[in-house]
């Protein structure tokens, strides 16, 4: 049973982009139909849609959301609104990497196409290409989906952190994706969720994912997972991540060094499940990755009410890096990396 | 500096109970006058006030004010009061045992008197019994303080877990009487306060008390605590206990076991504070307490706001052992317990 995806383009050239409401999860499932640029830019903005591949792929449907109306104008006219339909895209995340990738592939797909095709023509291109970006995200999550159901296959219990789903792709996600394909090879995988402070992304999507595809979760505090692990309820740990250095040193949401930690003191294989693209070579260990302070407010007021004392002193911290040591492998688009050795990540991303 | 107690009397026979309102902490720094024995019991049974030996000093100090009016009136009357007080604020938390140990101690106290000493006579000594209960826990308090501080003089920056403070107890409490100690020799002492999912008792209350009596605290999720370990911005963890066994298993609030794990791996110190009445020496090991689960409601809508799918199942154990293994050093009043084998937790406890 394949749910909902959280971007979907329905229709065709005169179609629109349909996504889930994020921010209404886990109380609202509310589905929002985007007929034009401007609540596309609002659900980008908004946090509507999140997850690096999920935005980039309801930017590039933006774009097609953005020309329809001008399908029957002059060239001229299209591409004037296509480069402002793209400049106007950007604004809405300026710090979301892959916002401007996606931007500027639709934005080369205009421009290899020749100045004589009709602007319907280069719509359907355009429209062509935004499918590509979807169909290859797709194929990336179930690449990791099926090396990571492998690793899984002998785990009655697993856990995981954050979210990694459907949710923040366009296809099932990165460690979620492995989840899910364990738990259809193995209906009875028992899944814990860290409810993942401060933002309670395990709580408020992982759970929600796991549910709706009728796989079992038990959702826990963050500090339970090591009671977890102590009890044998799971097997593996598996989690996304954000970058992961050419020595295998991943960072990923807060919360996760400590697992990996955990994890190897209760002889528990950790796992990382990564798209390639989330390998910065040139950092040569996780020493050099920043550790990005968030703000106060999510610790103290993170509830819709106040928890602790006013102008209380907070670390924040967003990420924490997981050795590669305490890294039994990491799951790629393109296979396993096990060991996790500087010669195996170079040979997997390079090679 | 001396903060206000959670729990103190204000005057003499004729005088009142006064208390922190802990249920309206952080927000609101509130004290309420008891002057009648249905006050008392509302605020036991509301968590107004909390922590086992401040429930037992407050219940102490309860049959004082539930007993003025009887004090001129003849024995037989005063005593029928007495009882019927005695047994109504036992109802306030059946499941306090340090409730009804204060109870059971001021009915001694009253059964040790002769039936001609008069009314105002007897409640004279049961003020003195109840003014005992609280300077005995005020001394116990102040012994781990200075046991907990000798061990902690190194540190320029501690973890700690929950609330063992001044909330809990009559006195400085528990572990943190141990931080308060070190912070009184170190004024630039640094304390990492976990907010202690799913009750938020490190968040509204540890850090109050700190911020309070001018310590410096940083407050953090549960999952960043070894980020902090990593970052080598603490030197030694330090918690209080529920229950430890004969070997020196100590059950404490969830996340304990964890932190435990996570202190060992990182040669970080970790340390257990608790008077020696936590010790149960009819258990051999932590292996035989049992973990109660709480509410599941606690973790999917803590604190106003449904954060969790509908029926999400939910592991909620309230309690974790920290085996004794991962315990440098146990604090209690009588002395520090290290290492942690049997036979020095006999020496300490029945020696």
């Amino acid at each position: 049973m394949n749910p909902r995806p959280a971007v979907a383009w329905i229709g065709q050239l005169d179609g629109y982009l349909q996504l889930i409401d994020q921010t209404l999860l886990p109380t609202q499932d509310v589905l929002i139909d985007c007929r034009t640029v401007e609540q596309v830019w609002e659900a980008i903005k908004s946090l509507r849609v999140r997850g690096a591949p999920a935005i980039g792929v309801a930017a590039a449907y933006g774009v097609i959301v953005g020309c329809q109306s001008q399908a029957e104008l002059p060239r001229s006219e299209f591409d004037a609104r296509l480069t402002h339909v793209l400049d106007y895209l950007a604004t809405s995340r300026p710090t979301a990497v892959n916002l401007f990738w996606a931007l500027d592939r639709m934005k080369a797909t205009a421009a290899e196409q020749p100045d004589t095709l009709l602007s319907s023509e280069l719509l359907s291109r355009l429209l062509e290409e935004a499918r590509t970006i979807e169909v290859e995200d797709r194929a990336m999550c179930a690449a990791m989906g099926r090396f990571g159901a492998e690793l899984l296959a002998n785990c009655s219990g697993v856990l995981t952190h954050c979210n990694t789903g459907g949710l923040a792709t366009a296809g099932d996600g990165t460690a979620l994706a492995a989840i899910f394909a364990a738990a259809k090879a193995n209906p009875k995988l028992q899944v814990y969720a860290d409810e993942t402070r401060p933002l309670l992304q395990g709580a408020r999507l992982t759970a929600w994912e796991l549910l709706q595809r009728g796989v079992h979760v038990t959702l826990i505090c963050d500090s339970m997972a090591a009671c977890v692990m102590k009890l044998r309820r799971v097997q593996a740990v598996i989690v996304g991540a954000d970058r992961i250095a050419a020595n295998g040193d991943a960072a990923n949401k807060i919360g996760t060094y400590g697992l990996s930690v955990l994890a190897k003191a209760h002889g528990i294989p950790f796992y990382v499940a990564a798209p390639s693209s989330t390998f910065d070579l040139t950092l040569e260990s996780g020493e050099l990755i920043p550790i990005e302070e968030r703000a106060a407010s999510e610790i103290t007021n993170g509830f819709g009410k106040q928890t602790a004392p006013t102008d209380c002193p907070v670390f924040n911290p967003a990420f924490d890096v997981a050795p590669a040591e305490n890294i039994t492998a990491i799951i790629t688009e393109r296979g396993v990396i096990q060991p996790v050795t500087v010669d195996n990540v170079r040979k997997m991303i390079k090679g």
